[in-house]
C-alpha cells in the first residue's frame, strides 16, 4: 500500500480525545462521569441566535461571501468598538471557526520550517495547525509558581532566528487562565517590532475576564498595525461552539488579501452558522453579566475546593475556564487513565485532560492536569472530592 | 513589515471570482448579467432539508464529533449501498464541504513537494489546496477534441517519478462535464496498483449523469481497496451549497486515521448542516429525477444555441453542470471582461469563466470559457444569443 506523509504520522492526536476510549468504557460499566477534561460549556445559547436559524426563510441553501457578509462583518466591527476597539468591517475575514482563522494565517505568513514562538501551555491544538502547516512551535515555558505570567523578553530573544515569523499569545489563556496585562502586552509589541515579527493573539475568550481585570487587546496597540493579527470566535462567548464561526482581524491589507485567497479556496463559511452568529451579537447584556457571574462562582469554587487538597499547586486563572493543577503524583496522565478505569465513589468519576499534551517541551507539565470549569457548582464541588479521594489511595 | 509567506504568494486567485469587479461595476451602470460563471445551482434545496433545520431545538449549539456523528454516517453508508458501492459508516468521514476533504486528504499522503497527478483542465481550486500544502499538480492535457476522456496511459507514465503520491480525477469534471468509463477507471486502478499510488476521485456530481450512463465509482474496483479515496459532498447534490458538508469515504484505515487527526484538530463540522444534510438523504427519488430533467433539458438547449455560432468547439457534456467551450478568439478573460465592460443587448450581458484558470500548463485553454448551465432555459437561450452576437463585432 502506498506510504501516508511524514506530517500525517507527525499530527499529534488530540490531548483531550486521548482518554475518550477509557471514558467510553467506565460508562459502559454504568459509571457517571463529570467531565471536566474539555472546553464544552453547558450554558445556552442566546435565545436570539437559535430563533434566527429558526425563523430562517432559506429556499436555496448556496454559497456565501468567502469574507463573511457585509452586514454580518458591520456588525462585529460594532461589537469591537463597544469594547474600545476600533476596527472597519473591511479589516475582518469570517472563518469557520477560530481553527481555520489559525490555519489561514499560519499559511499565509509562514513557509515550511518557519517558526512561531508561543508560551506554554498552549491550546494544543495549536501543535496540530502547525504541523499540517509544515512549520515549526518554538515554546517558551511559562511556570505555575507565576500563575503562567509573561517570560522575560530576555528569553524570547533567546528563542528569535532567522526563521522566526510571529510571536502567538492565547489571552486569556486556554488553558491556563492567565489574563496579559497592558504592560506585557506592551512589551510584546516592543520585541515585535525590534525583530519585525507579527503578533498573533487568540482573544476568543476576550469576554471571560474576572476580578475587575479588563481585557487589553492588541488592536489597541498604537503603531502596530502592520504587524497584530487577532484570532476571534463566537464558539465561547455565545456556548455556540457547532456553529463553527470565527474570524480573522487585521489592519495589514496584504495579511488580508492572502488569507482571503485561502479563504476563496474553501468557498464559504457556512451559512446556518452565520445567521445565529450575526443575531448572537444582538444578545442582551445581561446574558454576558449571568454567564460571568456564573462563571467566577464556579471558579472560586473550585479553588476553594481544590485548596483542600494537600500537596498541590494551582495556577489562578484571571480569565477563560480552565486551570492548570499540579498533582503530588508522578505521571497526571497515568493517574487521570486510572480515574476512568479503577476509582469511584458512589458510581461516579471525574474525566480530567492531562497537561502534558498541551506543552510541546517533553518532560514537562507530565505531573500536571488542566480542569476546564464548565459544570456547576454542585458537580464542580463532588468532582473535586472525587479527585481528593483518589489522590488519598492512587500510586504511581 | 514583516513578510508574508511565499506559499501565500503563490496562492491562485479564483478564476471564477476575478471579474467580481468588473460585473460589480456593470451592475453599477445598471446592467443586468447572466451568471454563467459560477456552479452555484438556482435550484431548491429540498424541502425535507430546510424544515429539519427550522424544527431543531437545541439549546446549547455544542461541538459534535469531528468525524460526523454515526446516524449521520450510517445514512451515508446506506446512500452508497442504494447506488451499489458498499462501505461501512466507519470508512466515512464528515468534512466541512469537499474542500476540506481535498484539503485534508492532500495533508495525509502528500509531504511538501510531493506530486499528484490530476488531468487538467481541472477544478480549480484542486491548485490552491495543493499549493496550500506546500505540493505540486503535474497535469496532463486532455484535449476538447476527445471531449476529455482520460489522456493514455502512457502520458501519465511520463508524469510518475519517485515524488508521485497520488492521481486525482473528478467524476464527472468540473469544468469538463467528463464521465469517465469503466473502461477508464479500470486503466487508473492498473497503474496506481503498478506504481503503488493513491487513486483520488472527486465524485460530488456523481448525481447528474446524462444520456443513459451510469456513474463507476472507484469505490467499486475490486482489490483497491488501500488506494481508492473518494471525495464527496452535499453541496450540489441537494443544491445545498451553503451548508459546507461534505465528507472522505476510504477503506484505507491508516489513512482515516490520519485525515482523522486533521478532523479533530479544527473540532468539527458544522451542526446546523449536518442537520440538514443529514435530513436531506431522505429526499424523495423524484426531486433527483426532475433536477437531471431540467440539467439534461438545459445542457440540450445550451449545446444547440451554441452550436448555432460560428468558430467554436464544444466539449459535450456526460455528466455535471458544466462545458468547456473553445471561442473563435485570442485571449478569452480578455473578451470576457469586454462582455462586461463594453457589451450588451437590451442592457444585458453575460459573465462566463475563462477558462484558463482551469488549467495549470500556461498558455493553455486561453481562448476557452467554461459555462456552468445553472440557469433556466430562457435565460441560457438569450445568453448564448449574447456571446453570439458579442463574437460578431469583437475584435482582439
Ligand atoms: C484558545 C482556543 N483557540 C481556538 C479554539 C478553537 O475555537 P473554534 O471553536 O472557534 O474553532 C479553542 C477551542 O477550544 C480555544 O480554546
Ligand atoms: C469538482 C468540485 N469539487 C469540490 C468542490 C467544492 O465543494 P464543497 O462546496 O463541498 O466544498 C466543487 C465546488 O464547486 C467542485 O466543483
Amino acid at each position: 500500500m502506498p506510504s501516508i506523509s511524514q506530517k500525517g504520522r507527525n499530527m499529534p492526536e488530540s490531548p483531550i480525545r486521548k482518554l475518550v476510549p477509557y471514558a467510553e468504557k467506565a460508562e459502559a460499566k454504568g459509571k457517571s462521569i463529570y467531565y471536566l477534561n474539555i472546553g464544552q460549556p453547558d450554558i445556552k445559547t442566546p435565545e436570539v441566535a437559535l430563533k434566527a436559524v429558526k425563523e430562517n426563510n432559506i429556499e436555496v441553501l448556496s454559497y456565501s461571501r468567502s469574507e463573511g457578509s457585509d452586514t454580518y462583518r458591520k456588525k462585529i466591527a460594532d461589537y469591537y468598538a463597544y469594547h474600545n476597539i476600533k476596527v472597519s468591517h473591511t479589516d475582518i475575514i469570517v472563518t469557520t471557526g477560530a481553527s481555520e482563522a489559525i490555519s489561514f494565517i499560519f499559511g499565509s505568513i509562514m513557509d515550511p520550517d518557519d517558526e512561531v514562538i508561543i508560551c506554554e501551555p498552549f491550546y494544543a491544538n495549536y501543535i496540530a495547525f502547525a504541523t499540517a502547516n509544515s512549520i515549526k512551535v518554538r515554546p517558551i515555558i511559562s511556570s505555575i509558581e507565576d500563575n503562567f505570567a509573561l517570560p522575560s523578553i530576555a528569553e524570547f530573544e533567546k528563542l528569535i532566528s532567522s526563521r522566526t515569523k510571529a510571536i502567538m499569545i492565547c489571552n486569556p489563556g486556554n488553558p491556563t487562565g492567565y489574563l496579559y496585562s497592558k504592560e506585557e502586552i506592551e512589551q510584546l509589541a516592543d520585541i515585535a517590532k525590534r525583530h519585525d515579527l507579527f503578533l498573533i493573539s487568540d482573544e476568543v475568550y476576550r469576554e471571560f475576564t474576572y476580578d475587575g481585570h479588563s481585557h487589553y487587546s492588541i488592536l489597541e496597540l498604537e503603531g502596530l498595525d502592520e504587524h497584530t493579527i487577532v484570532i476571534d470566535s463566537v464558539s465561547k462567548r455565545y456556548s455556540m461552539c457547532g456553529a463553527r464561526i470565527g474570524c480573522l482581524v487585521t489592519r495589514n491589507e496584504t495579511i488580508r488579501y492572502t488569507v482571503l485567497k485561502f479563504a476563496q479556496a474553501r468557498l464559504s463559511p457556512p451559512t446556518y452558522a452565520q445567521i445565529a452568529s450575526e443575531a448572537a451579537l444582538s444578545t442582551p447584556q445581561s446574558y454576558f453579566e449571568d454567564v460571568k457571574k456564573e462563571y467566577i462562582e464556579r471558579r472560586d469554587t473550585l479553588i476553594s475546593e481544590l485548596q483542600q487538597i494537600e500537596g498541590i499547586k494551582i495556577g489562578i486563572p484571571k480569565g477563560a475556564f480552565y486551570c492548570i493543577v499540579e498533582l503530588p503524583v508522578k505521571n497526571a496522565d497515568h493517574f487521570a487513565r486510572w480515574l476512568l478505569e479503577s476509582f469511584s465513589i458512589d458510581n461516579e468519576t471525574v474525566m480530567v485532560a492531562p497537561a502534558e499534551g498541551f506543552y510541546s517541551t517533553k518532560g514537562i507539565g507530565t505531573n500536571q492536569i488542566r480542569i476546564a470549569y464548565v459544570l456547576n457548582k454542585q458537580d464542580l464541588i463532588k468532582a473535586v472530592n472525587i479527585i481528593k479521594e483518589a489522590l488519598k489511595v492512587y500510586k504511581d
